[in-house]
């Protein structure tokens, strides 16, 4: 189908006036890379796809290369479009997050009427996404934040989607998504996730997963490489392996792909040639900021965030070089392991199960967020559904994530996944060799923040004291903001500064 | 001298009119605790203290209590407040932070004229200082937020104070502040930090060092106690001869004070009979979200307050319990240090060079954390004065100061104290001893997040490759966010979908 044609079509369309089938069920609004691609899989899957952008050029482009693909309604003016749209109007927003949304939202709603749904499919922020919700609402019409993950070939092929908004834009909203998502097991990776902004909230927190979970693999890489000296074809081949077993997923097969690459201008290792400076774009971030926020501690994501920080500091990490800041060379320090082969594979296959330990930890703290989350903005949030829809299409799916969702359907409670029959047992079974790992990686001088901090969760989590008592004496003694007793309910302060040291109760 | 003799003072400083030696010099809005000490400190050093509370009861136990200590105007009205300060009128708030401190900003604006000054000593926000700020300049008047250290006692006898604001509000604060605060080393603990909100910028980092300072504290307890197995008194020795040394501070000597402590009704430690969650109130939680907000890695800080955080999880933790998390028992891993005397002690030596390598990481962290603040609000921040200041009255006083002052005092520009000589041959001498305890802590399942944290950081800092490149990698081919090369500027991509895999240059 030509573009022309189309026009002709949708031109036939509007004159034809209310007859269902010529109107549009969905339309995509931004037609940039995401967009499009959204617009695509949309138009594959048997919907009937009005297109907007602001500039007509990107529209042409869409309708020139895939007009053919299915069926479009293109539009030069957003009146044109929202026209073209069936009731209740459906129309996805992909445009740059912050201004240009608010805009796009306000001028939509400006032309739509009661009933009618804005999905804003971005990044956004999820407590823009409330504000926003709230202000669409009031006006009669739905507003819904949606989480997409899995790039623009997700986009395209299949992703994982995660909406919020009301049950009632869930009716209209869930068959099309249905359609255009990816499949995980026979399932689509979407579900109703929770009233205003919980679709961007628990988009947010896969993404601070996803930092974790790359930086964890970046340090099993780098103890392996700088460590065990293996080669990058070598490392490749583990990956490879790992990806048979336990760590089955997407992250672990793309890293295997990425060792493999070679620079076709200098022949070297790919990863050789790159420069080692992680870029980020905010969600780990606020990742971080919520859970602080929260008072729930996800300590891997937040190393991961910083690790990220530190590798991206040009000038401090130009000047350590120069100033020759000392430490053990890895290489040294590994080399009678790694000379054995014995003992290079039993160190290898430690480090599998530091990775597997830490990875466990940063999804029980991941999860524990949305909880929180969900408490504090009053969202009755799924977590096996969660798991579920993270099977496919986004960035973090993994065989893993079945075993999540088995033990949040099992209706047992549990205040972490770390207390799930299945990942205590993995945990455990894992924890020698993750402290060895740990252990290794401080004696080498190989920085594993993602390792050490997660370790250092499971062994506080798992403490029966912990010295939070002698901070709490601290405070009392220089600030006088009290402390409870073991042994008796209430709230105490000691006279420090008067001789016996009188306890009194305050409350 | 009583109440009543006071009032009628005030009474005829009113009839007096103009006569500028009896009007205040100065006025504090707030009686509670801090507020109450903060005017007597006023007093005792010569100045005249003009003083008001919402309740004048307050006012009244304050005369009643103190009115002998120095000369105080006490009001019932916020206007004869007002009218009881000589002008520039200076009046320091210090009522509960949030709308009470807003309303009150708002009140005394009303009643003020241009030229006069307000000083918020809270612990307010730094950025609703600077929107304070903004306001209160649009009407004239001077806006000073304040950061106060030292709680109530630092308060009545000289506190740290880092007061924000205009040079021209310093140049009338300035001579009254160094009055009251507190001396160290002959030098007052108080400089002008720079504009707007600068001062509780330094004051909100100043307490997240505070938050990684008292947590390696308490790790380092946590090794010796359930570790080596010392007693509370063998562990108040340790940290009292600690206090001799590099570490001799504040918080060292406290700590000691708190473990040799005994609880009055039990007559056990005082440690053992204090709930192990330790609280806080937001500044840690601040200092965090905005080093993540500025991109400055603060990973001591941040598993400081995530510990915090985590010791808090009353349910979590007993739930912990109940499941029985397996891992190694502390006293059994180092049973064969904990018996030879000679091993023991040089354990204990290590712990204390971790703790002195981590410390000086976490405040390497927390001052790039005010440079990056500096440049990002444009303040002209000295930070060897910001050491300096910080040498007397507030809660991370330390000898170790000097050392940080020194360094930033040289004219020497260095990205990190960790490149200081000082610095730095300090932690080279002692990474040894570190990257044991890190290791023993590891296997023995004693939890040490900040050692941890603080060590995978420097050995960060130092590596001349990370395996971020592997990060790059990644990001590029699942969401083509391409990456930088090392022999050649420009932006690249590679396309990772089509055969051969070519890169192509984007910018």
């Amino acid at each position: 189908m030509s573009r022309t044609l189309v026009v002709e079509q949708s031109a036939i369309d509007t004159k034809g006036g209310a007859v269902a089938e010529e109107l549009a069920n969905i339309g995509v609004v931004g037609l940039a890379a995401m967009g499009a691609s959204l617009a695509r899989n949309l138009a594959h899957h048997g919907n009937t796809v009005a297109v907007y952008n602001r500039h007509y050029s990107r529209t042409e482009t869409l309708i020139n290369e895939h007009g053919d693909e299915g069926k479009f309604i293109p539009s030069k003016t957003l009146e044109e479009f929202v026209a073209s749209l069936a009731k209740p109007r459906t129309a996805i927003i992909m445009v740059k997050a912050g201004d240009p949304t608010d805009q796009m939202i306000n001028a939509l709603a400006d032309l739509m009427e009661p009933g009618d749904i804005i999905v804003d499919a971005g990044n956004a922020y999820f407590k823009d996404t409330i504000r926003r919700e709230k202000a669409i609402r009031a006006r009669g019409l739905h507003f819904v934040g949606c989480g997409v993950s899995g790039g623009e070939e997700g986009a395209l092929k299949g992703p994982s989607m995660m909406p919020g908004g009301t049950e009632e834009s869930w009716k209209t909203l869930g068959p099309i998504l249905k359609t255009i998502s990816a499949q995980a097991e026979g399932e689509p990776c979407v579900t109703h996730i929770g009233s205003d902004g919980a679709g961007h909230f628990v988009k947010m927190v896969h993404n601070g997963i996803e930092y974790a979970d790359m930086q964890l693999i970046s340090e099993s890489y780098d103890l392996m490489r700088r460590g065990l000296g293996l080669s990058v074809d070598e490392l490749a081949d583990v990956f490879a392996e790992w990806n048979k077993g336990d760590l089955d997923s997407y992250l672990i097969e793309i890293t295997a792909e990425v060792l493999r690459h070679k620079d076709a201008k200098t022949g070297k290792p790919f990863l050789d040639i790159v420069v080692d400076r992680a870029g980020m774009k905010g969600t780990g971030t606020w990742t971080v900021q919520t859970a602080l926020s929260l008072g729930t501690p996800v300590t891997g994501i937040g190393e991961a965030v910083f690790a990220r920080g530190l590798s991206s500091e040009a000038d401090l990490r130009a000047e350590a070089q120069t100033k020759g800041l000392a430490g053990p060379e890895p290489e040294g320090a590994f080399s009678a392991i790694a000379a054995d082969p014995e003992e290079r594979a039993a160190f290898i296959e430690d480090v599998r199960q530091a990775l597997y330990a830490s990875k466990i930890v940063a999804y029980a703290q991941g999860f524990n967020e949305i909880e929180e989350g969900a408490k504090e903005y009053n969202w009755k949030i799924d977590l096996g559904a969660v798991a579920r829809i993270w099977r496919g299409g986004c960035i973090i799916r993994a065989k893993f994530l079945n075993r999540i969702s088995d033990a949040y359907d099992s209706g047992e409670q549990f205040g972490s996944l770390l207390f799930d029959p299945f990942f205590k047992a993995a945990v455990e079974g894992a924890q020698a060799s993750w402290r060895r790992v740990v252990a290794r990686a401080a004696e080498a001088g190989i920085p594993v923040p993602v390792f050490s901090s997660s370790l250092a969760y499971y062994d506080g989590l798992r403490s029966k004291r912990l010295p939070a008592a002698l901070i709490q004496g601290q405070r009392d003694f220089f600030g006088a903001h009290t402390y409870g007793r073991v042994d008796e309910p209430g709230v105490f302060h000691t006279l420090w500064a008067e001789p016996g040291r009188k306890e009194i109760k305050q409350a």
